[in-house]
């Protein structure tokens, strides 16, 4: 069981919104099992899961989602089984973590307007008006697109471009991040609580974060807190350091 | 009478387009007559529309015309008439010669694209999507615009801002201008061949240089022939003396 500050946390995440188990299990394997030949044991798995307050019968309803769908893949040695992503999931995951794990400074500052012949959104830019597209200015644009770039961004566009519900669920991850980093100052934290909280961040932060493209901040209004909460998140996966698989077996 | 190469240029530049007469009177009162003050006599007028081979009946409807809708007004003094243009007519005149008369270094050379918030076409600008407009970089935005700018245009662009139809008109009227500037060469112009040609050019070029805004040469087609236009314009009108309308009532 994790200690106490811990558990407070896994409520607080839990209580951001309403968690997918294999949501969740996409992201415990993309985090602490993401390299070739990386595997979870099934106890392990359940201890993880277990601290995060999943129930048992969920956990195995997910990871028989997880295996149907070609995204995990056991195999039985002995008395336990090991799970690990399969070589698609872990492509696929690997592409996925380059946005997620990126730290602020690899953000893009400046950004492009590209104007084309039809519609067709392009990879990583978004639509501001038919046929044109805003994205960050490190985008390779489509060939027959007339280039543009600016300097200001009027509010209207800004507006625009700030997703109400993503706002608000970046404000309130925002808070949660804010009391982990408080949290784990005094903390001591043992590998399993490291690979909670590892987790639990990843997750919440990776929901939101897939759900648009990356844009510099200023394309932003000023309550958009996506940028401050890519800061925490570099921030908290620093200091919190991936656990050794073994180390919560032995535990 | 004009002389007879001035005569042949008469034809041809009949030829480029149906010529509305009153169209071409506004053109006449526009070059010979615009300044304050400034009238045409009565017998003046008939002679330069004459050697334009308008008929005098013809002439006569489109003054009529032109005097109903408050464009031209005309005073008896003694046995002539004088038409002088209306003070509102004096002042759209006015302001059109702005773009009529400019020479091809005063036209813009860097463009601007501006996407607003709603759909309203800003003055100057012409559209190239939904809410985005492309325009001279001379021009002022709205404030609440999004401006962008760029440095290639690519082909699909080119080719949708060169409107057909303008197009081959403009290549029309750049071969009679060429004729004209070949002609003028070893003629021996008297004040009226230099108020017939002056005006004719000045119709022909100004019905196709006001149906749209004024744009830098690399937004077209290489068939676009405006801006050569625009330089042969402004040689000939530079070359062709603008009479002294107190000469022509001599001759």
């Amino acid at each position: 069981m994790p200690s106490d500050p811990v558990s407070t946390l896994v409520d607080r995440y839990a209580g951001l919104r309403d968690q997918r188990v294999w949501s969740l299990l996409v992201s415990v394997f993309g985090d602490l099992a993401q390299s070739e030949g990386s595997e979870i044991d099934g106890p392990v798995l359940s201890a993880i899961l277990g601290a995060m307050k999943v129930k048992p019968e969920a956990a195995r309803v997910a990871l028989h989602r997880l295996r149907k769908d070609g995204w995990i893949q056991s195999r039985r040695t002995g008395r336990i089984r090991r799970h690990s992503l399969s070589p698609r999931a872990r492509r696929d995951s690997l592409a996925a973590s380059r946005r997620i794990y990126a730290p602020p400074e690899a953000m893009p500052t400046n950004w492009q307007v590209i104007v084309l012949e039809d519609e067709a959104l392009p990879t990583g830019f978004v639509r501001i008006a038919d046929r044109v597209y805003l994205g960050a200015d490190t985008l390779k644009p489509p060939e027959t697109a007339l280039l543009l770039g600016g300097a200001q961004v009027p509010t209207w566009l800004r507006s625009a471009l700030t997703i109400e519900p993503l706002k608000q669920q970046y404000q309130a991850l925002n808070r949660v991040l804010a009391e982990t980093q408080n949290t784990i100052e005094c903390a001591d934290l043992d590998p399993l609580d490291r690979a909670v909280l590892r987790c639990l961040i990843v997750h919440n932060w990776r929901r939101l974060v897939l759900k648009h493209v990356d844009l510099p901040r200023d394309l932003y209004s000023d309550d958009w807190l996506e940028h401050d909460c890519r800061a925490r998140v570099t921030d908290l996966l620093a200091r919190i350091e991936r656990p050794d698989l073994s180390e919560i077996t032995a535990a």
